[in-house]
């Protein structure tokens, strides 16, 4: 039995009183910006009833309070930049916008840390601390924000030298169901403690709270970075050098995947000066002291050649591996650039266990280059996990089929290969199946027991992860 | 109102009808080992009323089937070496111990990974896998087990190089309160798919659930290691050089703090063929490349010089390296060794922000001495975690109030620094207040919230981390 939704203007009265009048919108436009996304892989037609623009931690338990009483959905919003409509509002409700909790509160920067409101950007973050030597490594798309960071437990191309959201997250402070704030720990960069409730919060896609504060763990800026990138024959190629690379131990900062779609994007986007050879593609970082990164790329060229790369082209300077970089981070807003009127793009993410990477790989690409669309591959490919995505014409239902079907298949595929169904993006709305043919009933019931024990009337981002028993 | 230790001798009857007659023992030697521990910080009178020796998951869930009808409290028991009574028994009850569950069942040296059972020893672990390339590098106490070590959520000396426990636990297989056995998830390196369950039983001492099978990452074995032993005229002094290093982002492999006291255990243990000076110290481990190992040597050498370091000692191979090192990780052990009859050794832990690391060491020791007692400090400093040991007459009340006193005025200490009341070795039976004044009763709510969820009764292993409610 899932909440109705009764909207009640008594609840935003309550609010505007208590908060100020500008606190809640129900603007059309502003609705419909927070419950539709052009780059989700899925869009409903219901929206936000009302949005909600908290100031503190405190307001947001204010927020709670009143949706508690009135049995009113909450839905976290941050920079709005995940791909599985992970802040829709499929039982309508009060989405939270964290717009203006958008502060960086303490820079500790003898232990490592920072404590962040969820609307700091992580590259906003990056640019406020560089003065420190230190940085926070982990770096999803360039317009994802901290809140949302750790409701996805998103990672990005640093993971495969740094690790993913959850390693980084000290603390957090969330705001519960009844509107109870809690804190999950202090400030140890280590605690055996009780529950690890961080890493519980990390990836509920705001199931289980609204956080309100993030304490990061920071790392020291390398001294010397160095970005290079090199082709393969083929895809399969690409693939067995990188997990050769793995294998060998050698520390590189970074290791992407591109088929030779995604680099004519790069082209046809124009965002670096150069003009690409369309084949299968390696972008590597290279990170560390001056004598460790020239052994480090020693070490890759070697494994590379044993698969038949191209040669290494190294960026020049600073500003081209910068330039370069962003390339390969807005590939799919270059993607989404491209797209004729009409157009839609399907972007979805799976992960497998290291060794079954070029073999999912080549199947999934060939699969997709058949339905004949615009599509291509990139991936994380030391830590098993790529994307896919896909254009497609949102008009025709025959190929709007095709599409999910070519999706679900490689899906499918990542879960025979004790893989998962999303290795950074998360369910959302559109996983919950595969959820469930993931990790069977009975874990997923492990799941559903954790939320109604946090969330009995199921208010917090209802719809996502699982669904409410009938 | 928690479960009576009603025992009925249907239950031991059904069980030994459906496993055999020597799967559940009540030798009162056997009980005695399985609620006793010499090396515990505390003891209690209560012992478990019979231990289990399951062969199997399928034995483990049956064994939980058949308490769970009769309500009997159900204590996970692998290596044995924990320190906070993790696996005393308050309420009698059936200990669970995996001696038999000791099995490594696969090795995927492709994927960097290995499932193993509970009673395997991450010693004998990294023996049985060698030949690979690969290492598992959660390294706590020598006699540790990996089914005790996710309990705890452990971690050791490598932790500064390669994170704790739980950053190392790919998925669990667990057998909640009820029998049911559930996944945590498949076997890739990272994924965002659903509440993240496996770090939630890491660390949970066995009060959610048994955990009868683990898969872990592996990494692979660096290239070159480096051993060294450096002193420093004040334990100040050895603190403030280990956070230059840590800031200064160099990659050491461990560094570990040990104060005069310590070094003295180590002559007298006589493990090492060479005597030491007695006096505050640090032990370093590099690893890596050949190059990056001198590299991190060069640069230590020179931060530690800052802090009126004395000079470098490397060990001058693999063997003496090996015997170093395990003279550090054998330390409890050498304490105990030395102990004279009636006497205890309470040994705890705590971790604090790196910068309040030299701060809290310093008056921590200069208190711990003015006990009189034979005392020492050693830590896991790159963490800002460190453990005190003190040997005390156990037969002396008031010296036992004097210890107690010391330990509780370092670990309000560390809370007051935002730090925590165990970095490694949990909450147990002793730390039950500390918890709830680290983190506050409404923290401390969820975590019993989500233990009524998954253990209705609370059986499992009950009267750890936190009291049922009244």
């Amino acid at each position: 039995m899932l909440p109705r939704v009764k909207w009640k203007t008594q609840a935003i009265q309550e609010l505007r009183s208590s908060l100020g009048e500008e606190a809640i919108s129900t603007d059309d436009e502003d609705l419909l910006r927070h419950g539709y996304s052009e780059w989700s892989s899925i869009n409903i037609d219901q929206l936000p009833v009302a949005v909600a623009y908290p100031q503190s931690t405190e307001e947001v338990s204010q927020i709670a309070k009143v949706c508690h009483k009135h049995k009113i959905p909450m839905i976290p919003y941050s920079g709005g930049s995940s791909l599985e409509a992970n802040f829709s509002a499929p039982y309508g409700g009060m989405s939270i916008d964290f717009t203006f909790m958008d502060k960086v509160i303490s820079l500790h920067a003898d232990d490592m840390d920072v404590v962040v409101q969820p609307s700091v950007g992580w590259m906003s973050l990056n640019d406020q601390i560089k003065d420190s030597g230190l940085f926070f490594p982990v770096d999803p798309g360039p317009s994802a924000r901290i809140g949302g960071m750790v409701g996805t437990s998103c990672s990005g191309t640093n993971a495969v030298r740094y690790g993913t959201m959850k390693d980084w997250v000290i603390n957090l402070t969330v705001v519960l169901a009844d509107g109870t704030v809690i804190k999950t720990r202090q400030r140890p960069r280590k605690s055996s403690a009780g529950y690890n409730l961080t890493s519980l919060f990390v990836g509920s896609e705001g199931t289980l709270g609204l956080v309100t504060e993030i304490t990061l763990k920071l790392a020291v800026i390398p001294q010397e970075t160095s970005v290079a990138v090199v082709t393969f024959p083929t895809i399969r190629d690409a693939a067995a050098a990188a997990s050769k690379v793995m294998r060998a131990g050698i520390p590189v900062a970074a290791m992407e995947i591109m088929d030779e779609v995604q680099m004519a994007v790069i082209n046809r986007a124009g965002s670096t000066s150069k003009k690409w050879k369309e084949a299968p593609t390696m972008f590597f970082k290279f990170s560390g002291t001056k004598a460790g990164v020239q052994e480090n790329v020693r070490l890759v060229k070697a494994l590379a050649k044993q698969h038949k790369s191209g040669n290494f082209e190294f960026a020049v300077d600073a500003e081209e591996q910068k330039t370069l970089w962003s390339a390969r981070k807005e590939s799919l807003w270059s993607m989404l650039a491209l797209r004729e009127e009409g157009n839609e793009v399907w972007s979805t993410d799976v992960a497998v266990p290291l060794s079954r990477l070029p073999d999912i790989i080549e199947i999934s690409k060939k699969e997709m280059d058949d339905l004949g669309l615009f599509a291509s591959i990139l991936g994380h490919i030391g830590d098993g996990n790529f994307h896919e995505s896909i254009m497609y014409n949102s008009k025709d239902p025959r190929e709007r089929a095709a599409v999910e079907k070519c999706i679900k298949d490689m899906v499918d595929r990542a879960l025979e290969m004790e893989g998962t169904c999303t290795g950074e993006h998360g369910i959302g709305l559109g996983k919950k199946d595969s959820l469930l043919k993931e990790l069977g009933i009975d874990t997923v019931n492990v799941m559903k027991s954790i939320k109604f024990a946090l969330d009995p009337h199921w208010l917090m981002n209802p719809g996502k992860i699982m669904d409410m028993p009938a």
